[in-house]
């Protein structure tokens, strides 16, 4: 079987480093390239030890890695992926930034400064939530892959929106852990005063709002607004998200979990937990999944939903591969069906 | 000078570590005996390798630790604390247990399972929230130590509350350091299963939670209702409550934040975070401080308060030797006036 | 393609989980059953929910687990192997415990306590270390899997010990993460006593060094004794171990590092670090490979070597599937191939 | 009572900051300035929160600092503490660099790159280890304060050289915790590096060596060389040192234990560990005290002592004060009396 060439920019970044790992044991894929503007010439296994001996991976130029690719995978900053999508034109081009995740313009001009230059590549472009959005990723060759808070909020509350049964008033206090701040150096993911630490950052003003937000309006069918705080969590991997909604209709909890279990019941990366158990992020490390689990407050009238991810691969460079497997047209699992490790 | 003799029921747990540590170093009281069921006839170094050479204080009976002291601390499981009481008639009594939190029975009985046999008592006893009560702690002799999390979310609330600035949907979004759980064995805190872990426990289903209405619901002046979620936190110490509220009165964050520093301006033990700057456990770790950050989200209208405290210091030895002091009429900051650690 | 059945003995401790979340994906094998003492009846995924719905595996008898099975892998307390052994016969069995790793009876019993009550299986048992005993292995149907420790030390020593390179004195400081202590609950690996805590336990007094020093002194040729002193370190996974030697040759470190290279260059799970560079835990976690480098002392006329694995697959579960591939005659790598997480 | 005016050079370093700290509640010293060449008028609390509201100390330049101060510390990078010592003539200059602690200048430029220019200084100077050094140190008014790994080796082995129990074959395997590292930012300090990781550096190659072998040299009345490798541990604090020495008069361990225990039964900083028991690097953690414990390998003939310091106190900022407190003829436990905290 011929395999598909893949090339990886800003592949060293953590982003970039989960999307090498597991390409490299995917069955349908050779990795082609990897591009890295900092650590252009040197070679992969020199950035990462953990890569041992793999040293037929030398950092390119973007160019050179865009160049006889089938597909790209961009693990950037934002505001630079118009003009990649532009060079990938014929490839199927996934981007794991910001720049194709919002329909609106506007929104994205306010929080990330820039304006939409390619507006027909917009239009081209889908947002690559498999769970939302899996016969348009298959029609289309831009995907912009979702953000990990993104995810994992609206992975937990797609079954309610889509029935309604919630207000909306949401909040959603979200917990990642320090890989999701990225590979760059700052003084607050400094080991010292990163460990045995907590605290929020960027309440209710982090960019992922309006991402979230388009996702989940588009589940209710009207405009939902949120209260998003997130926190950083001192541990490596993983994103935990207690969301807070009213139960506006006086829905059963056993009839809710009934209706996750059945809508849910067909997608292989999203588990239900049983009712009664709590989501742990240490149940997906390492994994493509998602895990819900919900739970009621009775003298309050809400529902709480707990919904945890592994950041870096369903939110990131998993569900990166999975909507690739998609736009290839093969199995959407392949390169995907790993265990979480637990630690 | 004559120093008070203090005694510490139940000292081999964390609770009684910390009251012994800080006992130990107060200019006013000598400890005088330490009771603990497990280990009696032990010395209390021998369990704690950390004390090193302290090998003057053995374990005795709970009666032997009662006799003969001016003070008796119980750091014990709830239910045992009216017995003691009695014994403790003519003493000051600080409870660090549940048993002397609740003035309603009823609620007692339905989180806890008693009664009140010794209503006397309870009608003589006060919860020892100094910022709340310290006139009545002052006049009394039996005090209920509060909770952690209660300590954390009643100082973030209290001057929303006492001037109605929200409305009366709270929820509190709770992260606690793994000493919360105690020094008992149990899966969950197995390092390999707590260590980059993160979840959530026992959701709107809390025994803090009668607790931390009680004392909301005191502060407002009417009921209060909130919808309260931990979650264990894998740090040794600390707990960081996000706290949301709606802003019904369209209140501007910087009048706020003026209210706070006002409201909180000779309470050496709480400290204001200036504007745009978040809370992080370790910032009080080691110390008496709860301190506290102020947010807004103009979107949803909603105010965001951030509380934190070292949940085995304000959250429990600290405050209840902060009541000890207010009790004897000595300073308050007595034996507590140490700064955080940062790490 | 047939699929082998495999069973595991003693699925719930951690080597158990390991080896149930190796073999699941492994191409040449299916599960056939799981046996737990402490949790027969239970579905494996009720005490791991890292392996969400995965609910066709019921814990079961050891006697149940073993009929029908090709292969039957035991990672259960010593003293319990021998009588596993007899009911396999014909069958593959892999003992992760201790009880197939000692030849020599008289070091068994003075530190396990038991004797060989079975001699004649001791004959056909084989060690396995596959970079020692590869050709044994393939022809023996009783594999004493390594232990953790062993497996660090030996690898790094191996070449040197091959070629005389090193005297006879020999110190190994070694360092395991916490499941290396399994998943029984104890007061030193509960998290709040584990955790910002390090510290040596049982130094030279530890069960692995008659087996350390049975395969060092093959190795060597001739009796070798060993300084053996393990730390508890406060992460989950990972063993690394400094190993001090006297460099008697006065040979130089180029030439030590050619000699590795040369030595292992067919060996696929060893991997050896650029001299210069040292060894990290992190390199390998969560992969079967053992990192090793070389480092020389010239004014104390030294030669130090890091050798670090992952624990729980190369020093456990992952050792012992490579066993079951060379029993197999399969591709030595088969379900093994995966790269290490980096975190 | 007058209390002395006490300045800070580098004080918003991690060492800075543990001076600040420990100073602020000092019962003898105001702190007078702090310096800061990155911070320069900037508040110390802007920079450290867990100060609170502690705002009436902004950093200014050195000679500000210097000037008015009767005691001046010096937490700088090498190289800089000769100039400073001269302008702090007729003070007590302690310095917690390099600059002051090796006597043979050829040692020093051969690992520190520099000269002493000042050569008078350095004779008056003395080496900063109380338990060695006392009386030197309170008749000095330039102190060089010991190094964090020298501390911990020279304490844990200073009565077995002194007695030349020990053959001169000495090995130091190392532990410490990230601060170690300082507060600037690096790859392998950066939290998901470094967390879950664990890796020696600088094997055999690291600046202490001069420094240790030369405390050394002088207990035992020989020349001294160690082998040794630090390792990086992953918590914020501690260092422990795991030592292996040769036991040439076979000593019996009880003896050894009982003479250390009479050579350290005045020094109220060490404390010995009863045999049978290990140091844990969480007993000293947040106090000034250096725990020993004694162990032997009858089969190597090897004696093993474990020494455990918290690496920013007895291993910098406490023992400095320790120096400081003899240097003024005040009781040397003077702000340093705080238990260890635990965790």
């Amino acid at each position: 079987m011929n395999k598909y060439k893949v090339s990886v920019l800003g592949a060293t970044g953590y982003a970039g480093l989960e999307l090498f790992r597991i390409l490299y044991s995917h069955p349908h894929v050779n990795i082609h390239k990897l591009s890295s503007v900092s650590f252009e010439g040197k070679a992969i296994n020199s950035i990462y030890r953990n890569l041992g001996n793999i040293n037929n991976y030398k950092l390119v130029s973007q160019d050179e890695a865009i160049d006889g690719a089938d597909i790209v995978f961009a693990a950037l900053p934002h505001g630079l992926s118009e003009e990649i999508a532009k060079k990938c034109t014929g490839k199927i081009f996934i981007d794991l930034g910001a720049d194709f995740r919002l329909d609106n313009e506007e929104e994205y001009k306010s929080w990330y400064g820039n304006e939409f230059s390619e507006k027909e590549l917009h239009k081209n472009s889908v947002y690559g939530l498999p769970e939302l959005n899996r016969t348009q990723i298959k029609n289309s060759k831009i995907i912009g892959n979702p953000g990990c808070y993104p995810t994992s909020i609206s992975l937990g509350l797609y079954p309610l929106l889509k029935n309604k049964i919630i207000g909306t008033r949401i909040i959603a206090d979200c917990k990642s852990g320090v890989t999701g701040a990225g590979r760059g150096l700052t003084q607050n993911t400094h080991f010292p005063d990163c460990n045995e630490a907590f605290s929020p950052y960027k309440l209710a003003n982090h960019r992922h709002i309006p991402e979230i937000e388009q996702t989940l309006s588009i589940m209710y069918g009207e405009k939902i607004k949120i209260t998003f705080v997130p926190h950083l969590l001192p541990v490596s991997r993983g994103i935990l998200s207690t969301i807070y909604c009213d139960n506006i209709k006086n829905s059963d909890i056993e009839e809710i979990h009934k209706l996750y279990s059945e809508f849910y019941k067909d997608e292989y990366f999203v588990r239900l937990m049983p009712l009664g158990e709590a989501c742990n992020i240490a149940n997906v490390t390492h994994s493509n999944f998602c895990d819900i689990s919900l739970h009621e407050d009775k003298h309050t009238n809400s529902i709480i939903i707990v919904s945890t991810i592994d950041n870096m691969i369903k939110g990131a460079a998993g569900q990166a591969i999975q909507n690739m497997n998609l736009c290839l047209g093969i199995d959407e699992k392949s390169g995907l069906d790993f265990l979480p490790t637990a630690f």
